[in-house]
């Protein structure tokens, strides 16, 4: 796989590269020069931004990845590092957002959410410090959500999995800055622009409700991707470990 | 098992009833007038606590529990409430302190340790709403501790999952404390008094240590376990949903 | 001042002592054997407290104090020191609550809220510690609200004079906790039942909701106070430095 | 004042323009094409920043500011608005950090550093909200510190005023954001690279330690006055609202 156009170029990873965020923020760093690496479950759903990337000359290599298997996610990296090149940014981006009543919410599920919103975190970040970590470089990213700061009725599953992950962020943080790897936790707080999200404004509130959404009412994907950017390329004397972003009129 | 002197008490139970925490909790309610439950995956390590209860002539229950094995624990819930009585309080207080750098963290590991800090006590609350919402009364409290708050390096496993129990404890707060059940999470922020802990200060300080230790710098279990009677007993316009306890001299 | 029925009592001292937090406060130390000291801007107010405490047979001392009054405080902890006893206990209850969007908050404002409900615990607790620290023994407690936690669109002049509160407390904990002065911060996260609420919900939502009004849906003042009364009498092995407190019913 | 030369450009204020991280914050948008204002209690010491900036071929005008005077900060803000442009951008970075005990506080230091840090910040912000909501657009950033976060022993009086910074953030933007205003609060967790701090590194730690200090241990002004441009040009669907930053070998 290695080739003249990625040898010298920077390689990055998103696992749980989902149509909105996870594909703009590929996108944003494909633009911006480094061969980016893709993992979804589903390996199919990743074609559409494959192309996107492709026909913008940039490059991309999509992997099938469950990011709850352990073996997989050593095999992907062990794969990329010995024939893309070394990683200088690991994105854990796997999602798992369910609602149900405690007396709901089934040992499966809870188990499920879990293993999605953080076990895979776990796997993949332990992976990207086993080869970062010797080279004294790199940067570790979670995507975080509301529900990593605050554990709302009906979320007992996903909040949990989600201050699961954000500690993980901060625990790992505090023992890889010094060491030069740069671990971030980006608290998404809002509705992204979706078209999920846009059906559902429909079907609960109507379409002169979609009609009536500020334009900027809905996290764009590409302005989020943006700070996932900036963030890889803060400067080590000044590095985030956390922020939040949000839509402008979102309350909270 | 339905006797003269358990029908007319309240009944409480306490999951991961350890020698010091555990042990304190369980005697203070007992002598509080309460029929106390306690389970633990070695059941003979109960024994000094039942033979200490039952010296004293006070009422107690033990039984051998996986908290993380959910047929035991809907097994242990359905025994109680029909053959001892409605449970009042349940206490999910099953530990799972590690340290480990990352790198060191095996998944088998960080799994483990999810399942005993966050997914037993899913289990066991889960369990104790079933039961207490028709009643609209009840308390679930969980125990937790300084890596509730903070992901400190080394605690990536530890943190995740205590994090991961508050979210839920503050989740369930939210969702049931309008049906009237009290939801819970103690911070325990400092050394307890136990024999392991002792030791561990001779053995990394010297004798001296121990002899220089100030008699309230660890923390005291039955102080603990008075702060547990009282929180049980608040009034239900005035429920604490968080607190931290520590010891005088800890610093944090 | 000095007599024979107090010289024995453990001494306390309630600042912002108002109708219903601060005079359940009183009541219930004064029940529990205290000697109680009152302090209010408006002495004539303390009138009722004084004659109920009086009527129950138990020691109260009222005082006129504008707590924000450097002057008025060290006379009156002096005054209290040498005539009456050494204080145990002093509570910082003095209260600010307004809602102002920004651009309508004068400086004025701003300035009176922090003075109120900051500088004047400020000033209380600093001169607690004088009196505390040399005996290596006393309790100062802070009544946190909502806005202790959480800066509400309206409540920039409130929230920041609790924020500052919070803080003050935090580290006047981590300071004197080791001097063995136990350092409390009570956050009260609901509407408190006092007239004032009652006469409000009947205003805004008719009689009907006041009807409607669950018994416990409004913090009872004597169940906060028993809350205060616990913490005050914790083992120093096993100090809260933060709880919140909320009517079950509340959401939050 | 008002010239061909700034007319076109974006306008943006500085406040507390100390030599560190507001100089560095004046040149990041100087250089960016912004009219820079500063404003500093000790107008002469801005001359460097002022020639410094001015070499460039960028436009900066230097106020003589004490931000705790209100007519003072009104007049500065009518001043610009009318003669050099609309404000963008407002950043309130005064400082006011100060140790010590808490018997050693006295109330005239307790009250200056809320006025340096909290109550000057107020104004300003304030201020800038007048002119900038009836635009629907516009930035008001705030400088913050761990003791934002953390109330330590001795420092009561700074984080008492950092708090309540925080708090007036936190509320300002719940209250601005919907009307298109970004308030954000930057967390500065760290020493910056100043010379007061290299100073106090070899008065306390010998020259060895100075030169042993790794060269990004220290927070580098220019790094973090990136920061500042960068969330002033987040897109309004995503913006931050909080953001630590700390060098990459900080413990925390």
């Amino acid at each position: 796989m290695k080739s003249e156009d990625t040898v010298a170029k920077p390689v990055m990873l998103i696992v749980g590269a989902g149509d909105y965020i996870g594909s703009a923020i590929a996108k944003r760093f494909a633009v911006g020069g480094y061969t980016v690496c893709v993992g979804r479950r589903n390996e199919e759903k990743l074609l559409p931004l494959v192309d996107d990337v492709r026909n913008s000359g940039d490059v991309i290599h999509p992997f099938r990845l469950d990011a709850r298997d352990e073996t997989q996610v050593k095999q992907l990296f062990s794969n990329i590092e010995k024939n893309i090149g070394p990683l200088d940014l690991v994105v854990c981006n796997v999602g798992g957002n369910v609602k149900f009543p405690i007396r709901e919410t089934t040992s499966r599920v809870f188990r499920k959410v879990w293993e999605m919103a953080c076990f895979s975190g776990f796997l993949c970040a332990r992976q990207a410090a086993e080869y970062m970590v010797p080279r004294k470089y790199g940067s570790i990213f979670f995507t975080g959500a509301t529900a990593s700061l605050r554990g709302g009725n009906g979320f007992a599953a996903f909040a949990s999995a989600k201050f699961a992950t954000r500690a993980l962020a901060q625990s790992m943080a505090r023992e890889l800055g010094p060491q030069g790897i740069h671990v971030a936790h980006l608290i998404i707080d809002g509705g992204v622009d979706t078209q999920w999200v846009r059906d559902r404004i429909v079907k609960n509130l109507g379409e002169e409700a979609l009609a009536d959404l500020h334009r900027d009412q809905l996290v764009k994907p590409d302005a989020i991707a943006e700070t996932y950017w900036q963030l890889h390329h803060q400067h080590p004397s000044c590095w985030t470990q956390e922020l939040d972003v949000r839509p402008f009129m979102e309350p909270w």
